[in-house]
């Protein structure tokens, strides 16, 4: 079965968070989300605190980020969302780079949402196509071959716009990870508009 | 400023709770969670336990469910998710059956997502256009006008199918309570794909 870690952290947007988690809950992935804490990694507590997301839900984490258990070895995907505060905590956070480089050179798989991409630059990936939230092109438009799709799969880097895209980026995901006709099961019970474009 | 009670359980669908939630919050709602027990009402907590969503995300009420204070006096709109196991506690609550009917008697909007539409009926409300998930349609079909649209208006009652249709239900509700134009500016920064139907 593949596996999956979706970071969380005060200000996470939660649409994005909740997509993510659960599509891939749907599709069999054995899914774990682990709260990054504010102060890059200080924090000794033994349970994680529930993180408030960027519009006031509160989400209890699975775990904390643990480097010692949340790596490359143990999952084949790390998905960070988006949500302006959130994102810049993860972006911020030296264990999340790491993570993000080790993913990336073991052949696994990192999704990153909306303002969760800065997280692209801070990590020092190298310059690839992706795309993100509008409100951080600008940030990221020197360094990246900048993309306004609403998917853009770059390697085992995936990235996507905001929550509007969310559902799209989740299944793509689901069919990186378990294939397409897994997609297509997952995709039906969610009832989308006949006309939806994904 | 309008207001909303969002309804949460143990086995509430994640997505559709998180959307209609956030979205509201968004469009600058005065949006509150309050926690459905699994026991009718019986529990005597203080506070509301977390619950766990139909695919594991624990999710922190604002507050519990309580009779004297999440009236149709104090809110404008009433949104009850999905999820199976969710649904069933929500569409067996005996107050939960009378908020259904206060709200739309005193013409406030009742939203009803996916088969949290199960409580049209165990709220007695009479005959009229709505929609569901499959999954709970001929539960409804014979006592209800049933339609397949994404999301049916009817009157105060606002049903739509599934987490794939709950952004377009949570849009709806937003335009309802605030107008178009917040409609579109609560729209414009969640970055929907150009050919999105709603």
């Amino acid at each position: 079965m593949p596996s999956a870690l979706v970071l969380l952290a005060d200000g996470t947007e939660e649409m994005e968070f909740t997509i993510a988690y659960d599509t891939l809950v749907r599709a069999g992935v054995d899914t774990q989300s682990v709260y990054v804490p504010p102060d890059n990694g200080g924090t000794k507590a033994v349970s994680p605190p529930v993180a408030k997301g960027s519009r006031g839900i509160n989400i209890m984490p699975d775990a904390y980020l643990d480097p010692t258990t949340c790596g490359p070895a143990r999952y084949d995907l790390l998905v960070i969302p988006g949500g302006a505060i959130g994102a810049k905590t993860m972006s911020g956070n030296l264990v999340v780079h790491k993570l993000v480089r080790d993913f990336i050179a073991k052949g696994k798989y990192v999704g990153m949402i909306c303002a969760g991409i800065l997280a692209a630059l801070s990590s020092g990936l190298p310059s690839q196509p992706l795309t993100s939230h509008p409100s951080v092109k600008e940030d990221l438009q020197v360094d990246f071959q900048y993309s306004e799709d609403p998917v853009v799969v770059s390697g085992h880097l995936v990235t996507t716009r905001g929550p509007g895209t969310t559902f799209q980026f989740a299944l793509t995901l689901v069919e990186l990870l378990c294939g397409k006709e897994k997609r297509e099961e997952v995709r039906g019970p969610m009832v989308f508009p006949a006309d939806t474009p994904w």
